[in-house]
This record gives structure tokens, C-alpha cells and sequence, in this order.
């Protein structure tokens, strides 16, 4: 039993850090969207949303320019919502909650990158801070990806969010003016769902 | 309304395809594991698992070799639990379960990778092939995240996986034979871990 203490004292503290963080970050599991997943039977959490746009981002790349960073693209996907650990979701039609929700993100961020080694923390912070900017193409191909992936869930279960919620057509297409900036495919597909949707009433 | 649908008819049948296999993949959110999430409330889904199975391969490469195709890696992590879609779920201990798990995995893949375009059908084909033959680097990195991102779940929730299962030393150690062969740090963790679950009655 000495033994095996003393094996686990000699752990070295970048890997305990790591490993601290890695466990603290189960938590996005239990933060849930406004989304539901497509059978419309709950709703879905970060973990699920961040690993689906992961595999969108491989399938729908060729799209988007040949030259794209996809192995950023995908840190980006897989990192851009572990801080709602302590911000929790701020739903994208909610005025009041975007409000703060850059104050609330940067302190989330700072405490659960925190737990990281230095070198580690600043890259992880640089990522989000990427994802959260639009501007780089990498950047962009994430902002599209986290607008296409919970609307194709959502027309899978009848829109029950966007109802949910009472949305206007206007505000579905403000929020996807990036995509609709984007590759003519995701565009069209995008701008189609929207029309047919709003006639079908299922947008005020 | 003749126009939407005139737009929608236009969509290519690549991305038509695309699409439909992005919503198939859906359902691996529904595909629960039997290890817990770390506050033990729930067992956690294929999505989730890979997910975090993700990270851990950005924040742990540090102490694998330095030409590791890190892309690749996470691809296959993204992917390699897509077959339990139509084939459900294993439990690494299990057997009977074992014996023709193979075989209902490949033809689980050929469904819903079959959804793609060809290209990409094989393409996915051949990364989740390479995880299972666990022969190279990469599918290594891979083998030995599969391993140490349950069992930081499983300790965090008292191994309530393994009580609830009767598990044995000698199967986890078994087990983790790949995970010994890899880095210090993270071979010398997991067999302290064990070695302690062991001596406290965790593991028969």
C-alpha cells in the first residue's frame, strides 16, 4: 500500500493538472441546450452537440475552402461550449441572457482552462477566443456548423424548439446570416428549411 | 412554395446523402455504456464518450510521439463507436457479447456508412478498421484513451461500473495490457489506480 502511494505522490503535477481538468470537464454533460434530439424525446446536451458538429465539420469540409485548418476547426467544435460548465447555455434567441453572457463565459473560461497547465490554458483560451471572434475561416466553418447542426435536429422533431419558443422567421435568419455567407450548398439547404418552415407555420 | 421546392429538388444527391447520414448519427446519443458519468447520476452515451474521449487526445498527446497524426486520431475517436448504432453497445467485459461483436459491428457499418457518398463510405470505413486492428500509432493512441476515459469516470463514481458488474483484477488488468505499453505517466496512473480499486474492495 506504501508502495502504491508513493508511485502516486511521484505523479507528476502537469499530469495531475491534466487530469484534474479532464475530470472537471464531465460536467458538459449535464449542461443542456434548447435543442431536443431528433426523436424529440429530451433535449440534448453540450457533450452530444460538440462531438455531433465534430463529425459535420469531417463530412461537410469539402465545401469550405481546401486550404482550411480541419484539425483547428474541430478543437474549436469540441472546446467551443466547456465554458458553459459555470455560464451554463444561453439560449441564441435569448436578448437578456446574451447580455452578460461574454462576462460570464470569460470568467467560466479562466477558472476551467484554469486547471490546466499555463502553456496548456493559453491555448485552449486562444481556440475559444477564435471560435468566439468569426473571423479566421476556420473560425467561420464553426459558426455555420453550430447554426446547421441544431437546425437539422430541430426539423427532425418538428421544430418543437423553435415553437417552444414562439421565433420569429426574422430572428432565425438574423442569426444565420454567417451561414447563409457560406458554402452555396449548407446556404440554399439553410435558406430552404427556413422558407418551408415559416410557411408551415412553424415560425411566428 | 413551387420555388422552395423546385430549390429543394436541386440539392445534390451528395449532399442529400451527406445529410442524411449526419441525422442517422443521431441516434448513437441514445446508445448508453455501462460506465457512469463521474457524479454516478446516469450512465453515459457513445456520444458523450467520444466527446470526451476527444479532448483527452488533445490535452494527453503531449506524451505520445511527436509525429502522431493527431487529426486522424481524434477522427477515429469522433468514429469509432458509430457502429453501436444498429449493434448496441458491448460491454468490454462481456464475453458472450464478444464473440460476435465483430460481425455485427461490420454489418452496422456498412449500413450506416453506406449512407455517404462511396468515397467517403470508404474513407470512414477504413478509420474505424484501423481502430479496431489496433496496429498503428495512432489507433494505439486511440485503444488506450478507449480504456482511461471510463475507468477517470468510473474511480470519480466509486466504480459503481465495476461493483455492478462483479469485475475482476486480473479482466482489467487484462484489459488495459495495451494501456501498460503506453506512456509512463498514464501506464503508471492506471495501474495505481487499479492496484488501489483493488485494495479497497472494488475489484474482486
Amino acid at each position: 500500500m506504501l508502495i502504491v502511494y508513493k508511485r502516486m505522490m511521484a505523479m507528476s503535477g502537469r499530469f495531475q493538472k491534466q487530469m484534474d481538468f479532464l475530470l472537471e470537464i464531465d460536467k458538459i454533460k449535464e449542461i443542456y441546450r434548447q435543442t431536443y434530439i431528433a426523436d424529440a424525446s429530451r433535449k440534448e446536451n453540450d457533450a452530444e452537440h460538440s462531438w455531433h458538429s465534430c463529425i459535420m465539420a469531417i463530412v461537410l469540409a469539402e465545401y469550405f475552402d481546401k486550404d482550411i485548418d480541419l484539425l483547428k476547426v474541430i478543437k474549436m467544435m469540441l472546446m467551443h461550449d466547456v465554458v458553459e460548465i459555470y455560464a451554463g447555455d444561453t439560449y441564441c434567441y435569448d436578448d437578456k441572457g446574451n447580455e452578460d453572457k461574454e462576462e460570464r463565459e470569460m470568467a467560466s473560461a479562466h477558472r476551467v482552462y484554469g486547471l490546466l497547465p499555463e502553456d496548456q490554458k493559453a491555448e485552449f483560451m486562444a481556440i475559444w477566443r477564435e471560435f468566439e471572434e468569426q473571423k479566421t475561416k476556420e473560425a467561420i466553418f464553426c459558426a455555420i456548423l453550430d447554426r446547421v447542426q441544431p437546425t437539422i435536429l430541430n426539423k427532425a422533431a418538428n421544430f418543437i424548439s423553435w415553437q417552444e419558443h414562439g421565433i420569429r422567421k426574422e430572428q432565425v435568419l438574423k442569426r444565420n446570416a454567417i451561414t447563409f455567407s457560406g458554402p452555396e450548398e449548407i446556404a440554399s439547404y439553410m435558406k430552404n428549411l427556413i422558407e418551408k418552415a415559416a410557411e408551415d407555420g412553424y415560425l411566428k
